[in-house]
């Protein structure tokens, strides 16, 4: 008997058809002898239909507000999931996230998980209950306003609320098999791994592997929670994300990430504190800086360029030319058609030569990089938008990631 | 400066165009120097939606997450009227009821409102903020669980709360001008009153006027809280609901319910405890059982007649079959083409004569009268379902409701 986390997203909870089918999941799961906490996302478009219902209201909508109301959107489908769950003759019981003892910082929008108070979750559990919990959300504990935890926020909860429990398995249930070598939907033999380290994963996270967020993963390797993110359409196995795992792939696969734009600075004058004036104001607007290259000085000059979301570009050019005009820099480029595409794997660290592999891959197909940006594990590079898909394929094409063990 | 709850139903607050409305006249009370309290009802159809919802997912959902359910249509209402009387420049911010303190009962789907706890409304208040409070909803506060109100919850919580608080006034905005002396579908003559007595509001709440429901009405009348019945399109005045009126009328108006049906219990063995062993059963299923019409007894038998609201119908005819037979009745008839027409006014009191001349105006015009029932200041009685639009125009005519002193 093992004590189980499942985490169904938005899609898995997209109708009532399908919160049937996520039940008979859960229910046996339950029947099977283990424990069960579900965490649930809003349903479908649920969200963004709440986010469009306040921007009717009003352009800024208050952020304490927003949160009352994206909360809601777990609240429904929590309550759906528990009478569906019911129904399977299963005894279930719903707490939204503050019930569930979900303590956060107290910043609406992006509040950070602190603390998981989870009384009542086991009490729930020692009933012979399945507990369902709101995901996405908390509860500032000092001020006991309600908060939201911005994007890949449910999957946070359930790795978290796994940690917190002790829980031997957190499963993310998804619409896809499971993390793969490349998109599929841009390489035909892209192969679904069957384990993936933690340290891969947030560097995949991080390369705009979409299928699990950062934070998540995070919170798994600190705890040693394994992860299985896993399809809700079938019962096959996913893949599993833990600390060690049967063979350390050089490259464990090929991630790109389309949602960045490049901010180049020109004709920096190159003295010393110059950087930091750059970006501690982009970090304190919030703005999230990726990548960043400073070009060698010539001439007591320099380019500094950096990526940040899309969603901020604006912010960032407003704050990037002010202070080119305060440092007395020549002038601020913004590029919205780049894309990064990134190798990762843990075996990397042991292995030379993969940078220039990975460059002379690339320049095979006519393709320049922008930018280079390394880390132990993952090599990126950015490259103009409208190359992306001919990099991730030759990409894949010229590593081949292994196939996992057992497949082969 | 006064302190002011106002109550706005769901189709008040039934799209973004109508909350901004809301949000405006909230603002123009709150700058006119009064505290306002804001009690919302979920968006338009929003508890219906959730509810089929729920019945798309299953066919009995389970009562306590029903609630939780629910209670997601009124945050979602509440959090978008916050944004809106934001941008109006008001602060503001949205409690659930569980925030507010709003303890109730433990029953899930129709609990009472026990104690209400209203710190944090004062904390807004005393902030300077508008609070607006998500109607129909609390918390059993001994198993910390959500409960809904049930039917006409919001304005119970909105009464309640301006007790609580010591409110000036409860105003509850409503889609019609304010009571009026019938039904204005029915009745083109019919008036809207000024004025009218907790007591005389409760009978015509339970005589089937709508408007109001009799829980909110006697929260006002125990905590002698003036209820102002008014539009949300208009600014003029409405109906108040209070403990004195100017002019004590002898019929203050005619009120109908078709939401009734009749059954009948024939041949019943006429005695001690038969009565007791019928409506026991029926009080323990918990139908809610209107009027009763014994007749008298003929050769040891009689005939028991009462009415129950048609939702409840088919457990009433379960429970009276299978008494029927227990205590060896003849059989049992249902009849669902009924309908009840009142009349209502606190001068009955001192008047002689007016139940019959009520009974001469209804066979004047060929309406028979099935069942009768009367309290000091109110006549009922029971007609052909066909014959209500025809007994409501008559006895509005016959009678004529006084215009409000102040009309006159």
């Amino acid at each position: 008997m093992a004590l189980i986390v499942q985490k169904y997203g938005g899609t898995s909870v997209g109708s009532a058809e399908r919160i049937k089918t996520v039940a008979q999941r859960v229910a046996d799961t339950h029947e099977a002898g283990n424990d069960v906490v579900v965490v649930v996302s809003a349903m479908g478009q649920g969200t963004d239909d709440l986010i469009a219902l306040a921007s009717d209201v009003t352009p800024n909508p208050y952020p304490r507000e927003m949160d009352m109301l994206l909360t809601a959107g777990e609240r429904i489908s929590m309550a759906l999931c528990a009478m569906a769950i019911h129904d399977q003759g299963v005894p279930a019981m719903s707490l939204t996230g503050s019930q569930a003892g979900i303590l956060t910082t107290s910043v609406h929008g992006s509040a950070e998980i602190m603390d998981i108070r989870a009384h009542r979750v086991r009490e729930g559990l020692d009933d012979g209950k399945v507990v369902i919990v709101a995901g996405f959300q908390g509860v500032d504990p000092v001020a006991k306003e309600i908060t939201t935890l911005g994007r890949g926020g449910s999957d946070a909860t359930a790795v978290a609320l796994a940690a917190a429990l002790g829980a031997d398995v957190c499963e993310i249930f998804t619409d896809v098999d499971g993390v793969f070598t490349a998109d599929p939907r841009m390489v035909d033999d892209a192969r679904k791994l069957d384990e993936v380290s933690y340290e891969e994963m947030l560097e995949l996270a991080g390369a705009g592997a979409g299928v699990l967020m950062a934070r998540s993963v995070e919170f798994g390797r600190r705890y040693k929670i394994p992860i299985h993110v896993r399809s809700s359409f079938h019962d096959g196995e996913g893949t599993w994300v833990k600390e060690e795992t049967m063979e350390e792939a050089i490259i464990r696969g090929v991630a790109h990430d389309s949602s960045e734009a490049k901010v180049t600075v020109h004709g920096v004058p190159d003295k010393p504190g110059v950087a930091a004036d750059i970006f501690e104001p982009l970090a304190e607007a919030g703005v999230n800086v990726d990548m960043i290259v400073q070009n060698v000085s010539i001439a007591g000059v320099t380019d500094i360029s950096f990526t940040v979301p899309k969603a901020s570009i604006d912010r960032a050019r407003q704050i990037a030319e002010r202070l080119a005009s305060e440092i007395g820099a020549v002038g601020v480029d913004i590029d919205t058609n780049i894309a990064k595409v990134s190798l990762v794997g843990a075996g990397m660290k042991s292995e030379l030569g993969i940078a220039s592999q990975m460059f002379r891959v690339l320049s095979d197909r006519q393709i320049n990089i922008e930018m280079i940006s390394t880390s132990p594990i993952r090599i990126s590079c950015v490259v103009r938008g409208t190359d992306v898909e001919a990099a991730v394929r030759s990409l894949h094409d010229g590593f081949q990631p292994p196939s996992s063990p057992e497949e082969e």
